[in-house]
């Protein structure tokens, strides 16, 4: 029996230059042992947000130190056009350029004839309708994709990149904040299992579509769950999917990324990828919120801003979060700064990346109403 | 009696840039006769699409010319930080340069407790009913401009210009496409008034809410009409709202936007503000077709663009309307060029506004299925 | 004997993008009958400027149709990271996103050590001064390449590109202006051959070193002319390089790239590549100015402009060449306009992309003080 | 007599906006005693480098608490256009968006007829001298102001700040790195007093002129000193001019910021403003190199950057400094990462604020060949 771990890569046309270049990306396949599930990882669909390939290759680390089960497809540097994308020194990989639409809110997602396909297939079994509704996303990205109009360079990539990642029954799609301290979006229905990650900060999701790749994963199957539900029929969510943000944009911190991928190691050890226990992590305090309570602070003027909130530790509410200095102001009268503060007590997530804002730029995102994960 | 119309201008505050100053607009307003509607004009929201300034200077020529009835506010130069936005030699003008959120997408609209409302006027007249929904319009967005977390900047903006439109019957928007044909939006329900206008191409809207200026203000009359209805009582939507889109961006054209006032001129003979037959204009052949058949197209590969279909001409299916030139092949053996032609009859409308694309990028846009407007 | 003209392709990789992908530019060898020069001619070194590589098909044609004597290198798409980076709808190809630079600023020149070149090939003939000269040329390229510590990105670019461009003794680059009638560099010393190529409005250069690829290959050599006249030989400048601005960015049309590829044919003919007669072109008139004289006109305030001077028709002193509009005066009592005039006669050759300017903008660029090619 | 001093805040007109809106900066104007010398301080003309704002503010501080001699112009926020142009998060303020031209390298400065100058003045006495030759500056200013053919957008902002700095006997000139420690230019000849500053790492230049607002204040005045030693006459450099680069851009540090005034406040002491002894500073160690070895390196290859070295820290020849990572060959069998390393020992100055670099991106900047200042 083979006991090595076999990995081999290939590359994904998700688009075109204007210069002809093909937009490439590699695609690492892990064949595991059998038995266990079909996972998919992805890292840095912004182009700015680097750490995930990171984590990807300490996580590869851990595949050649021991043979997990499943099949594994890792996806780093997802964005080819994002990550080649600069403006001034940054990375100006969040959005089209063109269009100002995110690179993440592209992915296909419909739930027309759903219940047709509930009721045709009431009393097949759990694999039966995996199978069957599998084949019925990849008809439905297949049929976009033949347009006679054609699709946009966003959606180009995405559906390329979904063809791979709905086949999958784990998909961890890996992305930064801006200034940020690691946090995960979790739906709901995969609450239970989300400690695993040993990730501070959680946000806890309704299970509808946004147009992100962790929404067009779990969304059509907990969509299919519910339907099932209404018909009397038991079928639980069958694929698991995550958004994990591992810290800050346009930064590089490889001791973290081996710690975050041992934090992945574990969740998928309850997954069945590996013995339990096969991966040790220093346990962290885990909070979370659900996403209503998920908020982000708007400048009330323009300025130039010192951030007073350390990420990640609690903060009252009253106490002032940001000073807003008014340079402009030298040498008058007026009051030389702006104090901003919050309405409810509060953990900062992240915050702006820039220190020189306008009225109404984010300056901070909070978890609010908080508990234990 | 006073014969000659009253103008004045004061300055809106819809912002604060980083650097202290107030991002201003100017906001003309026009007093008329008594009886007249409330008409409200608002320009270059995006901030390459400068023609529609134009326009309602020409405009203004109108009302100077001959007093008309009503209350008339124009609003040019609508989006400062916009405006100002370079971004090479063009203006970065239509979303945000921070977050890519198109400007035009921000404006409020909530249709919560309609029906409650609805309810407690059933038999109120119609005045009445007018008043207290924009009443209730204004205590929405006061609202939201009170949170205790802010607003975004484009929300910002957008709410300060809804405050003044809102307290208006008629809402004109004027944009313009990239390199494009004169073209308008219509509500379903406005059909009948939209030939005046004298703009050749049209697209038929149905009446939902996009996030648009127009749609934000006839969305929510069109929803109380059609609630009013469900309820047995008839009330006839009380708003208009077109948006306008007037020739390509990045360009003036004084003599056009003489013309193109004169048709708003028209369109506002048959709302009451001139006797009919004031404004003279040359009729056009106006096309339309339904907003689900304006349809994109997206290159199917990365090239430099050779449009071959003139703008406004119809073209047959099959029929190439752009050839994409793959230079990198040069002293190759394979074809120089590929040909893009669509599945049915079609009139293009604009087309992207540089000849050096990526893979799905927008090419053209098409009205489809076309009838006289 | 080879009748049929050898054309074959290889890649150049001139540098490598974040995401590992190599930039690459096509290189075309044309193998013409013996006899003739060599011959460099590069398009689209900047990003938006595209019509050159259309020039350069059509040319390749005119091989194809008749063997030429000489060798030809073309090398179309020039600049694969400014042609694939986009800003808004728009090219940003004209300097690096990151650090502002053109790209057509940042090759090689240095006059070091030239007198000792000179007084040790005092009595050398022409064939050997050339030889050594381009092997000096070699290894000054060489040694900066081989820095410890690195080069820049543009550095690393022209740097290649200009190894492939110093062995040849013609080089021609093909740019074009922003909105642009079709203009020409002409070196002082090349004045009499200018008028071959057919191209309307010419500025006449002194022959110093300013970074571009043109002056990075005529000016050492006619810096070598110099200096040897100095010591009393006469050697002619061994090398012609001109740079052919053939109408506006972000445009292809290919019927005007015909005939300006015919126009290089013409020029090519008296260089020895084929007969003269060869390329039949309808003569244009050829209006040229000084360097000095070639005049760029700044907007005296911000506003949106309309451009009233047809480009490359003379307007006369003090006639208007463009109206800067103000529309946030709308409704005040300021004038609307600033009218812009010229303090001399002149022949406008370009004007600004956009029609929204900042105080300072370059609204046009014009010969004066012209005079017959 | 008077004993507090007397500050005051006017606005100066720099440009002017598309939208019409006045480009302004703020100029405070602080009136000393008499007897001291006349200082220009100016923050921020680099949009992203905020932080010299935060120094200006601290050192009117000092002005309050112990009323100086001479008077201080304190210019914070020096260019608006560039504070408020944001590219995605960050501030693209560096350089014109349009043209890529630096802002801080359009100052003005001639040489010409400075010989007949020195003729004119061999006799005069040093009073005469300085006032004439002040009376030069501002006339060649006025000229090229007064050209019919307007100025750039840079230009017009850097002549108007320029006209108020020509007017000093010292300009300091506050910037930022990207990621940085803190660091001073230093003109040769004012090598002695720029200890006091109490920065870091230093840079001594030639006092050529290169663009940049100090070498415009310092370079006529040295070349002025230079031409009357050529003529027999002493006269010593009569202007001080530095550029005090003080932290990273996008960043805010008011603590950091109150000891770089107590810096400039000693440095002013030896200058005449106030008794020596007055700001109590912790000396910090002074390294110092020639501006010929202060060394950009630049990235060798594309890929992700591990930053090694930590600023302000001797770091060892061949010793790595940057890892460049290559995810895109996970899984093959190549090595992950490229290791780079120095010539020469080093001092880490700035890194790029990217982890995301093309082949040639400017990693670092590093003083090699130091010595104490």
């Amino acid at each position: 029996m083979l006991r090595t771990v076999v990995i081999s890569q290939t590359l994904l046309e998700v688009g075109q230059q204007p210069n002809g270049e093909p937009a490439q990306v590699p695609v690492i396949t892990v064949e595991g042992a059998p038995g266990g599930p079909n996972v998919y990882l992805q890292a840095n669909l912004h182009g700015a947000e680097i750490q995930g390939n990171a984590v990807l290759a300490a996580f590869l680390e851990l595949c050649r130190a021991q043979r997990p089960k499943g099949t594994f497809t890792l996806v780093p540097m997802a964005n080819p056009i994002g990550i080649n994308q600069k403006s001034g020194e940054f990375t100006l990989g969040r959005f089209d350029p063109i269009s100002g639409e995110n690179w993440n809110r592209q992915y296909h997602f419909s739930n027309a004839d759903l219940d047709a396909f509930c009721q045709a297939h009431l009393n097949s079994d759990e694999t039966t309708i995996a199978a069957a509704f599998r084949e019925r996303l990849r008809a439905q990205i297949a049929q976009r994709q033949a347009s006679p109009w054609g699709l946009k360079t966003g959606q180009t990539m995405a559906l390329r990149l979904q063809q791979l990642a709905l086949e999958a029954d784990i998909v961890l799609d890996l992305h930064t904040g801006p200034i940020s301290d690691r946090h995960l979006y979790v739906p709901e229905y995969a609450r239970a299992r989300a400690h695993h990650f040993n990730i501070p900060l959680n946000i806890l999701m309704p299970s509808d579509f946004g147009g992100a790749l962790d929404e067009a994963h779990f969304s059509p199957w907990w969509q299919l769950s519910q339907r099932f539900a209404e018909l009397g029929r038991t079928l639980e969510v069958l694929v698991d999917a995550f958004t994990l943000e591992l810290g800050p944009q346009e930064h590089l911190d490889p001791a973290q990324a081996g710690r975050d991928a041992l934090g992945i190691g574990r969740y998928l050890e309850v997954m069945g990828c590996w013995p339990e226990g096969t991966h040790q992590v220093e346990e962290e305090i885990q909070h979370a919120c659900q996403l209503a309570d998920y908020k982000a602070l708007y400048s009330p003027c323009g300025g130039q801003i010192e951030y007073l909130a350390p990420l990640g530790q609690p903060v009252k509410a009253g106490v002032p979060v940001a000073r807003i200095w008014h340079y402009e102001r030298l040498g008058q009268d007026k009051p030389m700064f702006t104090e901003v503060s919050l309405p409810c007590d509060a953990i900062p997530v992240l915050h702006f990346a820039s220190a020189n804002v306008q009225e109404g730029t984010e300056l901070y995102k909070f978890l609010t109403h908080t508990f234990a994960l």
